[in-house]
């Protein structure tokens, strides 16, 4: 799925490829992928998409059929179209791992190859790493707002097309989320898949009862029944007198939906109704245009709900549905390089980002230094991809979710909270500050 | 593109389709796609999408590798499977031309198939029609807003993953937007292609000046040359002394591009020293975080910019990442069906959509009716597919980029402004509300 055309990028890449042909330049050049700043409301974001990224850099190659449309174009020369026929990514790449947390300045991924293949990457591995990014830190606060509830990825609909809604999947189960209802994620990725029964079909019966009953028994053992189709404490009576009828067939009920109203006083009833009824285990799961903020605030007025299906406002990032995020040229024929452009200047240089924890292993600050710099604490970029090659095996899903899990735990407590904390500590390292103003001082003198 | 597999669905889908099955529900059932409210800051939205969504039903069926999945899956009966594998769509459909203006409660596509067939393409139609018309709403603004400019999509990287790039270059080319900088949807659309030049183009060079001589030379004439690296205005004067030796070789400089800073003050020096350096036909393109907002208040600050670049925030439709939009049962085996959660109620039976316009042909109103109601004014609701077969060839995107055009020039001028104006008048019809009042006393004695 990653594997996408090599035509996935945009024209200037390619524009700008022949005029390094034209030029002989061929040096190797250092990209970093990094945000710029926190979207509001972030207080912290998590790492993702780089899974895909290498197998879109192992597979990198042109088709025959982009082949031919690019000569009917008649736009580019044929030494060029013969040389991107033979390109194959033969970089190296270091990256944090998926699921590791970040901050603003620090590169998430750093490529080194010759300039014309680190040049060519960057739209698709934007395209990839900030969409995932942005959706893993989305989905982490719903995990945080919710600890120990049932949430799933409701996003297919609300996604903007199908890779977005697969990646969307993806990126919310390694935050922490316990499955999608996207059932091409759950073949793709081995997501555990979930799903309830929707309106329409209870509307295609003539009776609300009925209805409920022909989908228990279709569906078998354990499931989860919609019932705010007309009235949803009706509907809760309704699966209270149907539930000694499917017992006595072995099924159970193992949650009912509320998708409309209020739902926190809907459920109190409900529950109320549900347990009166003697279906004390059955959960209640909600949906309905919720959010992180809609979901702690439900918990803490003391709902009594035990899942969340989140969609449009997870699948899109509603509240902040782009990073401003940005893969930038820090190094060329082994000199650092930096734009002084207003409001985007960039620190040279190929770097590692360290990371200090407390006794507790609770995280202290990061520096952000040069790849060679040795400072306190852990670095977190790692070499994953060598001349074009992997370093490792690719990590499971479930390994990614575990890290996460593992550096949520790391977060200074403030930064947990969903409201905007104060940020947290990173630094510029002293040889990285004083390389970024020796380059200044050379660019000064060149331009 | 958009014969997406048949498990890019909901799970919920085909636990339905298998417990239809099991009752032997397969009459006829209509659902419509519709947007239930416009978004924040919009006063119109433009139907986008049908072109994939009719690829979808013709092409929709089930691989040999996802049918052995779902047999390893275990969860499905083997009479369903057996089902799903011979499934195809057979159904029809009406729907709005691409490009047709429209409003909430508005059908824009009205599907009537066997309830299974119906039901399962639910999460892909609204995946499609959703993103589609989402974005090509947005970019409808900014070329309300950019009248006679260049309007690029440059949105690839801040795009949701590889489907949505192509689909945004797609509905923003159809909306008026004059191309995109995405190669792949060139070749896949015809779309025309523009791009300039990166800052890392720049850096890698030992001077700006060298680079930008370079950079032209590779690409010929008409080049659009970026000035912002490190100084814009010394950029400019930099494509002042370089014009001379260029056009010489016969090379004209097209256009600067400005990425960063004031972009209203820094065009008008940049205007300033093009003119002073006789490249008056030179034409400055803007790039930079921009959405419609920015693009007006520009233009209105009489800043001397002739194109402009809009990317993430078009991309993204950032103001309004995704559209309160439902595909509902209204119909089932010949009787209307609403659902009645709070917030939330349809209207029920197949409904057309009749627009009236004044003598200059500009819009004045719209009735909801039923399909077979005989009301003022143009129904827009055409058959578009009858038993699973395209009622006519696709259509041309440089058609439906006229269709928009035209629908754009009948908007009453109010509806124009970016700025939220009052409501355009939509009424519901007597017969549809009389159905309403009828299907809810139905439902009432049966639910």
């Amino acid at each position: 799925m990653s594997s996408a055309p090599l035509l996935l990028t945009d024209l200037y890449q390619l524009t700008m490829l022949e005029a390094y042909l034209d030029q002989g330049m061929s040096e190797d050049a250092v990209f970093e992928f990094f945000v710029r700043k926190l979207p509001p409301g972030r207080n912290f974001l998590i790492a993702a998409g780089l899974e895909q990224t290498l197998e879109f850099l192992e597979t990198l190659r042109l088709s025959d059929g982009e082949s031919e449309w690019l000569v009917s174009c008649g736009r580019f020369s044929d030494a060029f179209l013969a040389y991107l026929s033979e390109l194959r990514f033969t970089g190296t790449v270091h990256a944090m791992p998926e699921g590791t947390i970040f901050f603003a300045d620090e590169p998430i991924l750093s490529v080194t190859a010759p300039i014309p293949e680190a040049q060519l990457i960057e739209s698709r591995i934007i395209n990839l790493l900030q969409f995932q990014t942005l959706i893993a830190s989305k989905a982490a606060r719903s995990v945080l707002a919710a600890p120990g509830k049932n949430l799933v990825d409701f996003g297919l609909r609300r996604a903007h097309g199908a890779e977005a809604a697969l990646l969307a999947a993806r990126a919310s189960f390694l935050a922490g989320f316990d499955g999608t209802a996207t059932v091409l994620a759950g073949q793709r990725f081995d997501i555990p898949l979930f799903g309830t029964v929707a309106h329409s079909f209870i509307l295609a019966h003539d009776s609300e009862s009925e209805a409920l009953e022909n989908f228990a028994r279709s569906y078998g053992e354990s499931v989860t029944l919609l019932i705010d189709t007309f009235d949803t404490e009706a509907g809760a009576r309704k699966v209270v007198d149907l539930a000694p009828r499917l017992a006595a067939d072995g099924i159970s009920i193992l949650a009912v939906r509320i998708d409309s109203g209020d739902l926190a006083a809907h459920a109190r009833k409900v529950r109320a109704i549900l347990d009166e009824g003697g279906l004390r285990t059955t959960m209640i799961f909600a949906s309905g245009s919720l959010d992180e903020i809609s979901v702690r605030d439900l918990l803490a007025a003391g709902a009594p709900i035990d899942g969340f299906g989140i969609g449009s406002r997870l699948d899109t990032s509603a509240d902040a549905p782009y990073l401003d995020c940005a893969y930038k040229l820090t190094e060329y024929a082994s000199r650092g390089r930096r734009k002084q452009s207003e409001g985007k200047a960039t620190l040279p240089g190929r770097k590692q980002v360290f990371r200090r924890h407390d006794a507790d292993e609770s995280m202290l600050g990061d520096y952000i230094g040069l790849h060679d710099d040795r400072l306190p604490g852990t670095p977190l970029l790692e070499c994953v991809m060598r001349n074009g090659r992997r370093s490792s095996p690719p990590e499971t899903l479930q390994t990614i979710r575990g890290r996460t899990a593992d550096q949520l735990a790391r977060l200074p407590p403030a930064l947990r909270d969903l409201d905007t904390a104060d940020p947290y500590p990173v630094t510029v390292a002293p040889r990285l500050a004083a390389l970024a103003a020796r380059v200044d001082k050379a660019t000064d003198q060149l331009a």
